[in-house]
């Protein structure tokens, strides 16, 4: 690596960044420097395991223990980072990164990234940076048009979009407005009187949120879902909560309904949902933080019917998106009752003649903090960079390797797809039977173990599976342990081997495997690997 | 510009970037060519008014209506910014910038960020990247031992630091785990009686925290401060305001006490107050945000001098630490206290070995969102490239300068110096007598006018200045509405000519200027050319 190579030539004590910290000879050698390094990395990213592989503690022994006194040059903190941070990375913009979601990077959103750093403006107000507030208004307007999202959530019509951090931020910025909406109605002592609703589905950002606004804990439903509703909230449950709540004397407040939950990319019925809720004058928030980004593509657009429902919705840029950390769209019907809740005045920035006009949008009154990096910066560039045409390519070619790993699957009756696939996850798991008399050894014995075997290497035998477990996901309580201790042994074994990255969710009682594409990087080729990886876990687990 | 007239060479329906959004070639060609653009950027950045100058809505007006449905080259995109962004950009990294407070970039700052948005991993956890954790573990026991914290707010001493995104961020989280700790003794649904405290200096951070936590506004208390105690906090008065509440069957809960106020820098005496709070059971944060940055100088550290009755102490190091926007550093004594408010534990980031070995840190309970981006990077790089020795050089230069600032308004009599210096701000304004006859035209007339100018012009005349007002801050009110009046018309001359920009505070109801010195590519001359300026703008006002 080039970088490294200069090492030498720069002496460990040189004096040379005792010059301004902003010399522009220095600013643009350093930033080519690190430029060659990220793209290095890239290059290289797959000769790294994708899941770290360091133990707890690990660099704490590599690096001094405290600050240096003199400077460092570049070249050696680059050595650094190659050799002790490096390795203590879980590689999410590996292609052979499956985990969680996606934490899509793109050229576009890096140097976005870059130019709003370079800029380095503190646009709290209008006035500190008009055209970080005007192209944040812009971008919002644009985003929440290709999704099709009401007019009624955009400036246009009186409604509005902001960027966020992240989708926990979101939901506390609504949560707090629904709050203080409600208890202007209800009283100010009433706070323990409040219910939030989502399902055992949604986020826990929402149980987050809701700790922080001083929600009780006794208030706070994670309404049960079932396989039956691949499980999505049901409207009919809600409507029981709210009823027993109201008759039990509290005040039904806040639902965040999700459009692709982080287990399973279940889909809750927007439509039905906002009906009850509004019925009984709830908060509807729409969490679309992974999913919502696939809005963008007709065939996706029907998972937003019902929208007009809501009264917020949001989604992270960041995750399936191509922008990088930090970037969630938050847009809401009513951006009045945010900022009531969220408004501070200090005399230090309100003097001015824009504030004093009323004529521009103050997005520090829009969120938590009071400073807000210039996010709209990136989000512009991706959507300049690629355009709508090929920001939906992207998403669709993940979808395709999707149904591709989908149909891999399937394809072998050792393992199940647990739930049905609505956007570029697969919820997958292998079944018990495939640990043929490991499992069954005072079940159905050996024999099943061989013919399951044999399935597998020459495609005979399928009556064994066939009238096995395959087409239900909820065995009996025995069955299922035995599968849970599988399929955690199974990914135990993946992620070790640092081949792939894939993470797990527990969905009514289940151990699922969740495979996740959207790393930028991947191509279908890495998915065919990564269902070998599987398959030879398998393999080794059940004694092949 | 290079980037500029490379235009032509690329047809703007280019198809170029259907390529992977990774691309490496072009990943390296565009970053090159955004690293030259920042670096022009900057090599001509006091050729921009310093405050923009455009009108609300202006972007609008430029832009396209909707999102581009084909890419569009980067070339066209910084042709753009170049174009329609830059001059709607308050330019914080200006070296004539002296507002608010300083947003000081660096090189290191910079590479920081870039190598952090280049990995973009999504740090919630220790295993989602042990590395983003452990090295913020490591940077911020680093640098509290540079700010000789107390063991007992470091790892070290069973305490601990995390970086959040803003003291907004940092105040809320304290916040909320003081309320839970005080709500488990008192009984949850006492919410309604807790108090919060802050001085009518303290940052709006704290109402808005306070508001977002669920304490009632009129539980909120700005307490009084006045020129007596140079704007701070009296121990006195905060002993008062706990007893009344008190006596009012309120339950006193959490005292924020800052080092530097925003208006005017004051301190806040942090051990009397910290031994008033604790006497009532007060949950103490302190809030650094601009001034705990200099603290990395022994001259400095007696500010923090009783910091060890505190709960918890942030600072931004985005502000004068030369780390991008946002990086603030937040260390706690007893970090469960916070982590059993905001924990959370999903299924699906939790059950790993890591996690439940409980030998890690888990960060995602430290603060309000769940994702995280990998801030301790910038700040390691910060550390590192610059070393304490010049990090203290760097920050003494400010303060020199503000030295310098200080010494110039003094020496010119129509000016005052209205509150003592503590750090790298100045706060001044013009004196009423500046103004002669046109605001004493019903007093002391013209002659006051004449001699006034004379003193200005060849140092004659001081009688009339030192029998002025030049000893004291608080005029009669006649006076001071004049005087107010006088130094919002200058300020906004100031701003308006581009050359420098500056912010006020009203303090005392006297309206002030504040010049804060910290962009990182401010020097010695800037300074003067900025006292050039107000002179001039004052000369114009009053006719000279």
């Amino acid at each position: 690596m080039n970088t490294m190579q200069a090492d030498n030539l720069v002496p460990k004590n040189s004096s040379s960044c005792a010059m301004n910290p902003l010399n522009l000879e220095e600013f643009k050698r350093q930033g080519y420097m690190v430029i060659d390094f990220i793209a290095n990395y890239y290059q290289n990213i797959e000769k790294h395991p994708v899941l770290s592989q360091v133990e707890p503690g690990y660099l704490k022994e590599l690096l001094p223990k405290s600050a240096p006194f003199s400077p460092e040059p570049i070249e050696t903190i680059l050595h650094d980072i190659q050799n002790h941070i490096i390795p203590g990375i879980t590689h999410w913009q590996s292609p052979h990164y499956f985990g969680y979601f996606p934490s899509s990077g793109s050229i576009a959103g890096f140097l976005g990234e870059m130019l709003g750093t370079g800029f380095n403006v503190v646009g709290f107000n209008w006035m500190a940076s008009p055209a970080a507030t005007e192209l944040e208004g812009i971008v919002m307007e644009w985003l929440g048009e290709m999704l099709t999202l009401p007019k009624s959530f955009l400036f246009a019509g009186n409604g509005g979009g902001v960027l966020q951090g992240t989708t926990c931020e979101a939901i506390l910025c609504t949560l707090v407005a629904a709050r203080d909406q409600m208890l202007s109605q209800v009283g100010k002592d009433n706070i323990g009187k409040l219910v939030v609703y989502g399902s055992n589905q949604t986020h826990s950002a929402l149980q987050k949120a809701a700790q922080v606004a001083g929600i009780l804990k006794k208030n706070f439903r994670a309404i049960e879902t079932t396989e039956s509703t691949s499980f999505a909230l049901s409207p009919d449950s809600l409507r029981s909560a709210i009823c027993s709540d109201i008759e039990a004397g509290l005040v039904p407040l806040f639902l965040c309904a999700t459009i692709g939950t982080t287990a399973t990319t279940a889909v809750d019925p927007l439509r039905p949902l906002c009906d009850v809720a509004n019925r009984y004058g709830l908060w509807v928030h729409v969490d679309a933080a992974y999913a919502g980004s696939a809005c963008i593509c007709p065939e996706f657009q029907h998972f937003l019917d019902g929208v007009e429902g809501a009264h917020s919705f949001s989604l992270n840029a960041h995750k399936w998106f191509f922008t990088t950390l930090d970037c969630c769209c938050l847009w809401l019907k009513d951006p009045k009752a945010l900022t009531k809740s969220l408004a501070t005045n200090p005399e230090f920035i309100m003097n001015n003649h824009a504030s004093n006009s009323e004529q521009v949008v103050e997005y520090k009154d829009w969120q938590i903090a009071l400073s807000r990096r210039f996010r709209s910066m990136k989000l512009w560039l991706v959507l300049r960079s690629y355009g709508v045409d090929n920001l939906r390519s992207f998403l669709r070619s993940h979808v395709k390797m999707a149904q591709i790993f989908e149909e891999l699957v399937v394809s072998d009756k050792r393992f199940q797809v647990v739930v049905p696939r609505n956007f570029a996850m697969v919820c997958f798991r292998a079944l018990p039977l495939a640990m043929g008399n490991k499992v069954y050894e005072n079940g159905m014995g050996n024999k099943v173990y061989e013919n399951g075997n044999k399935v597998y290497e020459n495609g005979m035998g399928n009556n064994v599976y066939e009238n096995g477990m395959a087409q239900k996901i909820t065995d009996d309580q025995h069955d299922q342990e035995r599968s849970n201790q599988l399929n955690q042994e199974l990914l135990k074994s993946i992620n070790a081997s640092g081949h792939v990255y894939m993470t797990h969710a527990v969905v009514g009682g289940l151990y699922i495997i969740r495979f996740a594409v959207g790393a930028t990087l991947t191509e279908d080729r890495h998915v065919f690997t990564a269902w070998k990886v599987v398959q030879e876990h398998l393999d080794a687990i059940i004694g092949i």
